[in-house]
């Protein structure tokens, strides 16, 4: 078996402590894109500038030959079209979504994958047709216990040949505001954010809003699929039994757990992108978001994380949005420190300093740490 | 001086033979980003699938505060609103940008900067006014040498705190089809690409269309600036005098050598991006494209490089945009191969098997090559 053949099959892996990013990782890197930490001024992420992150190929999907088919466990089996979707009840919906896996490549050591720093976020303006209405008219029958959408995205990862399919339980899909969108800040969805018609799951990781979406079964049995079992996953060390490669909590990927992000002040050195600022008055702006529970409180720290302050939150845009905070930043004297900011949301979860490891890099949203050197005006 | 400050003062180095990518270059990977190959699907590449590389920040320009101050050697110093600028003369050009560091992360050793490997390409249909036009409204004055053009992109490279500026020779401007475009596919330039102005600059590596354009001077000597004296300069070994530090030539990057790429046939392994194929027939499609003479010929090999095919090419597009071509494959027995192309210019120009290396990472276009795994189907 040749060196290709070996790579369909591997499983994935940890980097070894001293190994710096490979270029597999990298091919990832150039393919998927955060968003430009400046574009935080946005209330709503410019196309181009949202995060993409597409697990195989951008499928090529003909609009006009597309349609989305529910069957399984329902009264009646269905096939929607993109005109019959669009013609149904319209709602537009502001989302925050974040890539599962971001800040992946800070931990130490990095699992191999995506490797994303800190910017795997965006937030739009969604407008398509609510899940739950759709699914009404199809009638889910009783002991329906999980759907599986599937998108048109295929690939192999760790041996295993998929078109990219995740479970949610009835229960969460029919409590949330599920939407079957098919416009991104009032365009046609372009290829990339799934055209012609995704699903958006508000307050869920990016791996819950399954693009390209073509096909939702219902299920009387929990999803066993390749990216709700294997892939997103926390697998997390528990230090039980001290056999460390099997003693690892192993807990599904839900919601996004709360993280604020701030706009770098002043201008960047191009190579390192640390930020240089002149001595004085300087109003740091950022955004917050949770999809677990609103967010209550933004701190601030312009000394490396020894003092926090709180920031000004401003009014939320939406429930499911990222909200504006401000803050005041007198700096005094030339020098170097870094800045710091970190979200608390009203069930009490905080951002972390030491960021909990575990295998796949999932979740992750230690506070985010600005070097900055002051200069004089 | 702490760390912070030795980066902005840092000058720009080649990796040492072993060296993985670093976090740095990692942090200019998730920030830019290339164009996902398989969009070569498409004529005109989406907006958020062109490839974007932002030297600084993506600036902050109000389109009502915003103005084009053209001035120095000119019969009429002007300013020139949006509106002024939308009234004018419109063009639309389609047009073929690709960055300049293209390819720089498979060079060996690896010049340290924004780590692009091979698809830093996209086309869009531009739209704006002749620069040539406007400029002879200002009245070109005689012994003008270069035009200046800088934009609104502020930061510090290898200790130079600077605007984003490029020259270009008044014969270069005034022989090309340059462009002053407010319009990318028909939208309003999005942020990333230089709203509310950009230079388009056909046929010319993307460092020379200035985004966030706000100055154009008009110079009695060559431009002398960071992005064209220091940033954009092929220095080759010459292996001359034996002093490899100094021992180099040192050319300016101007035009785009020739390049094709393929879509990847088949479909991806997520981690390896190496594509699994069927044994059979399969139509092989690219594009190609040269910015210094049209391009004449695109070949394909589908053993590594050791037999060479010709595709098939379709008509240009534009004098200035890619050319689509195919090629069809047999792929008679399971195994492992590469698929490579490569395209020939009418100056006669080939892409190389082996990049010959320059420190800077400069206008590299060797031969793409797609490990493929064939199975039965």
């Amino acid at each position: 078996m040749g060196r290709a053949s070996e790579d369909l099959a591997a499983d994935s892996r940890v980097a070894e402590p001293a190994e710096a990013i490979s270029v597999e990782e990298l091919q990832l890197a150039t393919r998927n894109h955060g968003m430009p930490l400046e574009a935080l001024r946005y209330d709503v992420t410019p196309v181009g500038l949202h995060y993409l992150l597409v697990h195989y190929d951008i499928p090529d999907v003909d609009p006009a030959a597309w349609s989305l088919r529910v069957e399984g466990l329902v009264e009646h089996e269905r096939s929607f079209n993109l005109e019959a979707i669009r013609s149904r009840p319209m709602e537009t919906l502001r989302v925050t979504i974040e890539c599962a896996g971001n800040g992946r490549a800070r931990l130490l050591p990095r699992p191999v994958s995506q490797p994303w720093l800190t910017e795997a976020v965006g937030t739009a303006d969604w407008t398509g047709t609510p899940l739950r209405s759709l699914l009404g008219e199809c009638g889910i029958r009783s002991g329906a216990v999980d759907l599986a959408f599937t998108g048109a995205d295929h690939g192999i990862e760790r041996g295993v040949e998929q078109d990219y399919a995740r479970g949610m339980s009835v229960e969460d899909a029919l409590d949330g505001d599920l939407l079957l969108a098919y416009a991104m800040n009032g365009q046609p969805l372009p290829p990339q954010h799934g055209a012609p018609v995704r699903l958006v799951a508000p307050g869920w990781y990016g791996m819950a809003h399954v693009k390209w979406l073509s096909r939702i079964v219902v299920l009387d049995r929990p999803f066993e699929g390749y990216q709700n079992a294997t892939a997103y996953r926390f697998l997390e060390p528990t230090g039980e039994s001290g056999d460390s490669d099997h003693d690892e909590a192993d807990v599904p990927v839900t919601r996004i757990r709360p993280r604020a992000l701030m706009r770098p002040p002043g201008f960047p050195d191009f190579m390192s992108r640390v930020r240089v600022v002149d001595v004085g008055g300087h109003l740091l702006r950022g955004r917050a978001w949770s999809g677990t529970a609103p967010v209550e409180r933004v701190e601030v720290s312009v000394d490396s994380g020894m003092t926090w302050h709180a920031a000004e939150l401003e009014p939320a845009l939406s429930p499911w949005a990222w909200r504006a905070w401000t803050f005041t930043w007198t700096a005094a004297a030339p020098g170097e420190t870094e800045l710091c900011c970190r979200a608390t949301d009203a069930a009490g979860s905080v951002q972390p300093w030491n960021q909990p490891w575990n295998r796949q890099g999932m979740a992750n949203n230690m506070v985010q740490r600005i070097p900055v050197v002051v200069r004089t005006a």
